[in-house]
């Protein structure tokens, strides 16, 4: 059953004739297009109906989706038309639509609609819809599967040209490279790298090339036909101080052991704890500050679920999640190590097949 | 004089105590660093004083503020530590400052300082900071050259690895990696591609592959130590049709009337008209729809000027804008070309220098 099929299937139980999505995620999900990020990147308006999925493109993309998107009613804008959110009021009120799902809309544009077309109820499904895509499905695991391993190939990429003297950017541009040759329609790697004196956190000195002694960690970040891939691999450059080996090995064996604790029916905030506890025995607490996890999917992270120090989430079959760990102790480093896991009834299943262990040689 | 003391002159002459910035190009322009974007992306708080910047980080970017923001006063934010607007609301509420100038701010800071520092005047200046910026000095004059010479060598790059049968993506590689490994923190080119029988808009089918027949177009948008890039070049792959020459050609030559007519006391509404009788007399007016130019400067576009159908704008000396006339007819192709141009009294004087006119040799 496709995407589309299951959200009308939905929208019929709950007595809607049409959802509304204006949230990009939500119309890559449900849109009647084998590959829409090939034709667009979002449209203002799409309208779903049970026979039909109307796209209102505006003036920019009109052209592009009245020639691709074959199998959508586009509502065509030309210059001197009204805009498209005019040319959807004007539809909804010819439509007969009484009852219509939404995600999120403009407070402008519903203000309009209560009063143009004031028989129609309008009820945001947003969670409802957020809940549908959070389970991923084979389809999509399949496809997350394929950027991972463009992801897998980015990193590889890029570890393979690190030397003393480069600069992140030198680095940074192998890595994108090799990922948009493989089809990315966006590609970055924040290459973070630094001296054993200086702290390693979201912050960090880009006029510095990188050095021996640096410990340094890339996380990339890509969009392959609207699919988030997203991973993280440390090192250390030249041999290292044991301090440096000690924080390295910490985080990879914490990395492990939050990674075997992603099944369904986990508590968010037990995992996170996991992380918490290893670094609080190292003394290194007050040195971990972030999230260890979002979800990951088409059209990006918004579907959920998430794993930090106030979420309510509990895992469930076919999430598909980031697991990333990491701490930054000022005087020794910085380490994060990165997948991204598909949470099965067998437990969890990396998608990133690229080592955790790096060696630089230099 | 620096931006800061021209920042500082202006806050005295109004009698400002001190100037709130919270938009990320107000930051980069008068931090007391001399490569900010080196350092970091954007800060939730600059406060600026006739004695100090004082940086307000939060906690993810904390460490790398105080280690490599030496000349600003930061407020350093660890693990359990107040949020960063706490940490701001207490800093004022010691300051003694009366009279504050803000650009924007949340409407839930804002109610918080009202409350808390009810002495404190608060007034938006965010117009007159945007007009200040607008002017742009030599030195940003100068970065802006050497960005916009990244660029030449970017698209020159992108368009030396153009042959059919390559994806958009493989022509994009290219470009990006060579402007990444000369020092940008970001670059994207959107490579537009298309047969003559295909609209050419701000669409494109991503799944088909570069043919001869096609009109290309390359468009490049990058930022160099926070100072914006931007420049597109067209081309026929093959020998073209005559009607294929005959559009890129108008919009040649187009360009050239538009770029020429960029100077100090231009109405940017006399600027538009141009380019839009140019394609009224070949019948194509219709299919020109955007704008024809934006300011370029540190931080991005924000400063302006705008030349579009609706600008109120007049250039003025010292604009650096875009100049960024297009067209795309159906049955026929597209084609845009843009440069960066800085208004000088002398003129409008190009930064972008790599030539206009490209032969794809197939």
């Amino acid at each position: 059953m496709t995407r589309l099929h299951q959200l009308r299937n939905a929208l019929a139980e709950q007595g809607y004739d049409a959802f509304l999505a204006t949230v990009r995620s939500n119309q890559l999900t449900f849109i009647d297009h084998p590959d829409p990020t090939s034709v667009f990147g979002g449209l203002p308006y799409l309208l779903i109906t049970p026979k039909a999925c109307v796209v209102f493109p505006g003036l920019w993309v009109s052209n592009a989706c009245r020639d691709l998107l074959t199998r959508c009613e586009v509502i065509t804008n030309e210059l001197g038309d009204p805009p498209g959110h005019e040319q959807l009021v004007t539809y909804l009120k010819k439509s007969g639509i009484k009852k219509l799902a939404i995600d999120v809309l403009g407070a402008d544009v519903l203000e309009t609609l209560s009063k143009e077309v004031s028989t129609m109820t309008i009820v945001s499904e947003a969670e409802t819809i957020r809940a549908m895509r959070r389970k991923r499905t084979p389809e999509e695991i399949e496809m997350l599967r394929k950027t991972a391993a463009i992801g897998d190939a980015g990193i590889d990429a890029a570890f393979s040209v690190v030397r003393p003297g480069m600069t992140p950017r030198d680095v940074e541009a192998e890595g994108v490279a090799t990922m948009l040759k493989m089809g990315c329609e966006r590609a970055v790697i924040a290459v973070v790298t630094g001296p054993s004196t200086q702290y390693l956190d979201s912050g960090t000195d880009y006029r510095r090339t990188i050095e021996v002694g640096d410990m340094i960690f890339m996380d990339i970040s890509i969009s392959y036909k609207g699919y988030l891939g997203d991973q993280t691999r440390a090192a250390i450059v030249g041999r290292g101080t044991p301090a440096q080996h000690d924080l390295l090995e910490a985080v990879r064996q914490s990395f492990y052991q939050v990674r075997a604790a992603l099944v369904s029916g986990a508590r968010a905030q037990d995992v996170y704890a996991i992380h918490c506890r290893n670094m609080e025995r190292k003394g290194w607490r007050k040195y971990f500050y972030h999230h260890i996890s979002h979800g990951v999917g088409l059209g990006g992270s918004d579907a959920g679920p998430s794993i930090n120090a106030t979420s309510e989430d509990v895992l469930q079959e076919d999430d598909v999640i980031s697991c990333e760990p990491g701490v930054y102790v000022p005087g020794v480093g910085g380490a994060r190590v990165e997948d991204i896991i598909h949470v099965t009834k067998d437990g969890p299943v990396p998608l990133t097949r690229t080592a955790i262990e790096r060696i630089i040689p230099i």
